[in-house]
């Protein structure tokens, strides 16, 4: 109820600030048996961890993750698997100029208003740090959908964006480049953007889209708990994110009925997919896709104006390492609650086998 | 867990198909002492109801709302409120034609595949009929918030669409027309547009926009229960909806830092509202607002070609009485669902008092 | 959250108040593709009503359950069931006396101080009356539950009890009899015990056994929901049961280890099953067998002081037709709610195959 | 779903085996603000701990909690608070003799046939010593419910018992002796017959009984979700509990109701309370007790016959340091317990306000 748990069978409850100990987190109800490839989990926290290009921040943290309970011999066991990731950059210091300071855009205020107290080193609980917890559990759902292939890639930079349809791209390219984008070309001037965003003091936002392939027919639960709904929840829950969309998306809303229905094939499958793979909030075996939006880092290298909690207006400049650009290294969370979402929702289907 | 309850602390659960007996829900969690409106309820049935206007479905439902329990002497007890519809109109003979047809973008296929059987009648459980109840339970939801006012209207149809912001708009003109537009002479170019398309056959999508206005500060629970992420999911949940956006949405996506971030004043309110209310998952007392995506119906009254559960293609065409746009009649729904997650996170939000 | 719910999957939400217009639920998460058989659901229905036999009120309440929904050609469908029974004797004049009194031992002063409103009529939301809800969802559990056996039965009232292990009796005799006791002899002791309190206008208490048979192993979710935690929770949920106890129980308290422990048979059976078929909060394949004590009826023909919601005290006696002892109008209950926790962890536990 | 987390608001999720790497725990929904006594913390979990006194296991383990978010110079935060505790005496070799093993009336075999792997290393998960991380998530929820009195004691160990009301016992005297019975001449006795029984290599059952003072009036969620329901699942979840009653409990199933009814004083008290402080389900402001019965522990020092995986008939003594009786060490645990509880619906309880 107070939001940390997300899930229904295959649940993760995280906990953790960017400045305290560790983060860390509980996955209940991962099936049990599954040999764990913790290369693959480790691979996963490297992809999102900062510090791993020029284009994200230069914060140094090796996130490693340590896991204390549900696994034996390698495998899962069925019961909780609790993990911490220790944070080993603990520069405590750095952050008391900011301790009664609301950064403009960030949840200083609204957490101070909601509880009273808060921890506001590094954005405490609402930094984005807590997605690594997110991002281990993610990786253990992938394990669990061995055929379900999920690919999240960043489709646009500001201004800048993939013009093909995601058919026409080649998934295995997206990790040849530092801001992830399987096309070489886009990505590019993408990463130029972002390096002359950088050199501004400013920061930008994008665009990720994410292609669920081999989904299973029949996951999703009318009709509150439609597939996509719980998707687009999933995706809203990341840092930044300001909009969701699947399928046609809003483009959909342009259209005709008449442009916009998937006619079959005799097997059941679509001649188009504006559907998006799921009709009726259940999954119909075609690919899964959507775009999740990103605003801009709200920590700019920048003056701006703000208040404390006193009511006093100040002037104040971010500080330190942040990141230019929130997408690169948002791929692997979108990945993981998509992951999460179509685990938890694949285990749920089969009750009605 | 079977996707038919809504909400956490003020729930509804949903039962009933198109062209069953009835359909109807239970609102758990409802606080007592509150001395209902009755006739408010009804007419936000109204407000959603077929037959209402010549630009919707000419179907005649009096969609007449009969409360069974957690009533007494017209004041809400904390006890379970129970209620159903009646379905009037139950012509099931229109529908064998399409027993065994599964129509292009419907879930006809997908909730045959889910469930093995099916009540084929209208779309059965599928059918947008389901949201009559959800409008009760938001109708209540409403008195439950007496200060807060939810503003839905249609933002766009096809192509068309409102071109200022929504702080120029007079929502007191909403009702006014049947489109739901409170622009007025964009409300007659969309009337315009619907009924050429009905004309054709044809049917078109169109955008949702609601605003939200004196949202108590701190709702919303991070890091998964964002208060825009359950706005998200609760959009994405009704019939028709491809995508969802808050605040700056995807036009976020394009934007700078030095651009996006929202200024405070010194009473913590703030000179721009870019982040449309909610920062860190948690309102900060600014107009939450947000846009939904609906596509086009997918029942046209062209010929289409599909197949049927043989996997034979065939030829079909909607026969009867649907709506050519259902942006007109979603306006309620997308406020009563709105009214439900307030409700419920303004009542989850107590609990921190 | 807000208690009127129950279960996981498959899951029950009721409502509806002693003397308002009809009671009834949803039930959520029932597996589609079962016939269902209606007379098996209104013949349990039957066992709970009142003015069956000469020792349970006489109120008359056909207690005729109408389905609204979720069932489609007498197949469940996989959405939700809707039900209703009609109140057909809501005589609310009788009680205009209980307005403003709180009667001893019963719900009326914990529900004006919880919501300071309150359906005085017959207790309103706290009547067992609700309990027929229950045995509806129940009685569908049990048809999903197809090859389990459920066996409750009177196990003592008041003073007089079954001396004899379970073992030895014969449940086809539980019917023949209307204090539901498969003991002949003792069966007319109870009921003589029965008709004596009556006439002395007062109740007494009893206890219900219940024998669970066929239940597959492995059902249970260590470790705060075991199987018997569950059971314990639904009988503790039934009106006026202040215990609970399964396999050895209180017995088991006073045992030795070397008494105590079930000796393996090769096949994983066991030879005694002190366990109650339980162990770890996971069946264990062996009867899984518990024992529910109900105190005796709070409303007596007696004259008895009490209070107003003044605080003034005053003296009062109960009117009309209430049950002696509510044991063999429980029966049914506490098989339904036997049915509701083994078929939703039925369910869940196919998440794990 | 999968059963390792407990409560709706205040919601602890725990994780860990027996000889892991650590155990531990999140605990979601504690209110923010509260200043922690983190030695009565540690003061609950040395209650619980392992080598307390002659006549418990002597197995050595510290029980150090270490607190890893959530807390922030000294307070609750509002956010989640994660915590482990270390495993430090993982002797594993002890255990490989049992490996493939079934011990009579563990949990060995239902887990080997529910997820077909085992950590069998003392038990794993199965294990008792997972209830350490509820005597945290416990002790944080006493000092939650500052008001709250919960004080529980052993009422029997074997056949010997407390012979007098609770209100004739004088609480502050529990910790003065290692069984934990507040009656000096009762204590003696218990933990002679704990000292013979482990002489015999035996282990003996009792009971707990546990009160409640100044739980606030109007807790509770009727009908599925009553207090006492609630309690009776918490305390069924806790290892070797067998059975669970409240106020009058089993003796209440044996009296009239003439005799059983609590007849109020002009305040709302009751002159008895026979109800153990609940009616309908909701606290009514009266204490509430109750009495949990535990079995003797499974693993005795005598040889018993048993199987292994492969179903061959073996016999087997239990080895090392295990409880005699369990209930000295589980009084921590129902306080725990019950704490839980109270303030999960203690703070769901504020949503009526």
């Amino acid at each position: 109820m107070a939001g940390n748990s997300f899930g229904n069978i295959f649940k993760v409850s995280t906990f953790g600030e960017s400045h305290g100990v560790a983060i860390g987190g509980v996955i209940d109800g991962c099936p049990s048996g599954i040999q764990l490839d913790f290369e693959a989990i480790q691979n996963e926290l490297n992809r999102r961890k900062p510090g791993q290009s020029e284009i994200v921040t230069q914060r140094k943290e090796p996130d490693t993750v340590e896991f204390l309970s549900g696994i034996f011999e390698g495998q899962t066991t069925g019961t909780p698997i609790g993990f911490v990731i220790k944070n080993a950059n603990q520069k405590s210091k750095d952050y008391t100029h900011i301790k009664d300071v609301y950064r403009p855009s960030h949840a200083d205020y609204t957490y101070d208003q909601k509880y009273g107290v808060r921890d506001y080193r590094g954005g405490g609980r609402s930094s984005a740090r807590e997605t690594a917890c997110r991002v281990v559990a993610g990786a253990i759902a992938k394990q669990v959908l061995k055929n379900v292939k999920i690919n999240a890639f960043t489709s646009s930079v500001g201004e800048i964006f993939i013009d093909k349809p995601y058919q026409d791209l080649d998934f295995s390219k997206t990790e040849n480049n530092i801001v992830r984008c399987p096309d070489e070309a886009i990505a590019e001037k993408m990463i130029a953007r972002i390096k002359e965003i950088r050199k501004e003091g400013d920061t930008i936002g994008g665009t990720v889209t994410c292609v669920l392939q081999n989904v299973p027919v029949g996951l999703g639960e009318p009709v509150f708990d439609r597939l996509h709904a719980e998707l687009g929840k999933a995706m809203l829950s990341i840092n930044a994110v300001k909009g969701f969309e699947y399928g046609s998306g809003f483009c959909g809303a342009k259209m005709k009925g008449s442009e916009h229905n998937d006619i079959f094939n005799a097997d059941g499958t679509t001649k188009s997919n504006l559907s998006g793979g799921i009709q009726g909030g259940i999954s119909n075996g075609m690919d899964i896709y959507f775009r999740v939006a990103f605003k801009p880092v709200a920590t700019i290298m920048q003056k701006q104006e703000t208040i404390n909690s006193k009511g006093e207006v100040l002037e104040m400049q971010g500080k330190g390492r942040h990141d230019p650009c929130v997408v690169p290294r948002a791929i692997p969370i979108v990945e993981a609650m998509a992951a999460l979402v179509i685990a938890d929702y694949y285990l749920l289907n089969k009750m009605y086998k």
